[in-house]
């Protein structure tokens, strides 16, 4: 029986979504209560692996277990012991062939900045910004993104996969009672891709660069933008399926 | 020359204000920067010694200096070496008789928590309290606190003073979006004084403990009230003073 599961997740105090042998993950976390409840090794798979410090607003996980309880008790459960930074939202029994990363059509991601003073509540939720920023520049900027591109400029150039073609459904511009967020739709997102997009469009924000997107894209040089964005403002918001 | 600060911080990664050897600390970190820009140590003072996990809107702190700087300066120079967690606000060159600590006339405390499903994104900034609350029985266990009383019943038996009558001068029930804020103002306050009546305060909102705060006062029995409430929620929101 495969069982997926909404979760949400504050990234602060996680090295990343992935399992690392020593160090506090949310697979680890997750699946050191699989393991409680199996007496065996229960492997679960996320939509996205997020990296130290990101957010999750609403990731899909799956696992398939030989337990048989309905969704409540599921979610009852595991939310029993989890510690306080991971929140199961919904658990829902599932097909067989569902797979939570390949069965993903798209994701959604908002980026979290805020402006004036520095604000120690927001420390490891959203990243500071020193400088007022242009929102018009940046909205011109974002705009040409939108579209089927190459994004080896945008993108880690740790990156393995050959094919950085992706598309961009969607960026947005969102302004917030003390600064922006930068809300972005994809088919698909290469390493590092979103936050080194948002640290393009802040440094057009705060002047200190041209808005150039197209010939910046066509350039297929990573080198061109040395900058990516720090962890702490990235939230996974949302992961698109066919049929959810 | 006595420079005095006015400091917020966000408590969840320290192990409270007073220094302590190998712990991360508010005083620790501050004093680091003083040690630096001084190449001596000097001692910093504080209004309050927050507990591990406790946060400040608005502490005071004072220290002594031979450096001659702007009060501008001080701030710039304060904020460019401290960690994300940690915000100078104001700083000002006082008179050689300030003392934060002596000198507060009063403290305003506010403990957040809320209700609904888990947030992670409040993990170690609001307590999370499962039940819904009747404000209206909060609101009559809250009144009678307010006035000169004997807080032995509301503090920690760790406690080492011996004269337990403090005076709350204020004492609010507010609404937030998704649960209550209990707002505090008081001349002074015990150990774990603001904790515990919380505590007794929720035990009260959820049914689980009638009102009877007058009684409880006059008992002077830690015993009958076993609970503190999490170190999370506690905000120094504001000290007193006769000038400021």
């Amino acid at each position: 029986m495969r069982v997926r599961a909404n979760i949400s997740y504050n990234g602060q105090n996680f090295s990343g979504f992935q399992y690392q042998h020593d160090y506090r993950t949310v697979q680890g976390t997750i699946e050191k209560q699989l393991k409680r409840m199996h007496k065996t090794h229960t492997r679960l798979h996320g939509a996205s692996r997020t990296d130290s410090g990101v957010h999750a607003i609403d990731q899909y996980i799956h696992f398939d277990t030989t337990i048989d309880l309905p969704r409540d008790k599921w979610q009852f459960i595991l939310n029993r012991s989890m510690p306080d930074d991971i929140y199961i939202k919904k658990v829902d029994i599932v097909d067989d062939d569902f797979h939570s990363r390949f069965n993903a059509k798209g994701k959604t991601y908002r980026y979290k900045i805020y402006t004036g003073n520095k604000n120690p509540f927001y420390a490891g939720l959203k990243t500071h910004c020193m400088d007022t920023l242009n929102l018009e520049k940046i909205r011109g900027a974002a705009a040409p993104f939108v579209g089927v591109h190459d994004f080896t400029t945008f993108s880690s150039a740790k990156a393995e996969i050959k094919n950085k073609v992706r598309e961009i459904k969607q960026l947005d511009i969102e302004e917030t009672t003390d600064g922006i967020d930068i809300v972005i739709t994809g088919t698909g997102f290469l390493y590092n891709m979103v936050r080194i997009i948002v640290a393009y469009l802040l440094e057009v924000g705060k002047g200190k660069r041209e808005a150039d997107t197209l010939n910046m894209l066509k350039a297929k040089d990573r080198t061109i933008i040395p900058k990516t964005a720090p962890a702490e403002g990235l939230y996974l918001e949302k992961v698109w399926y066919e049929d959810i």
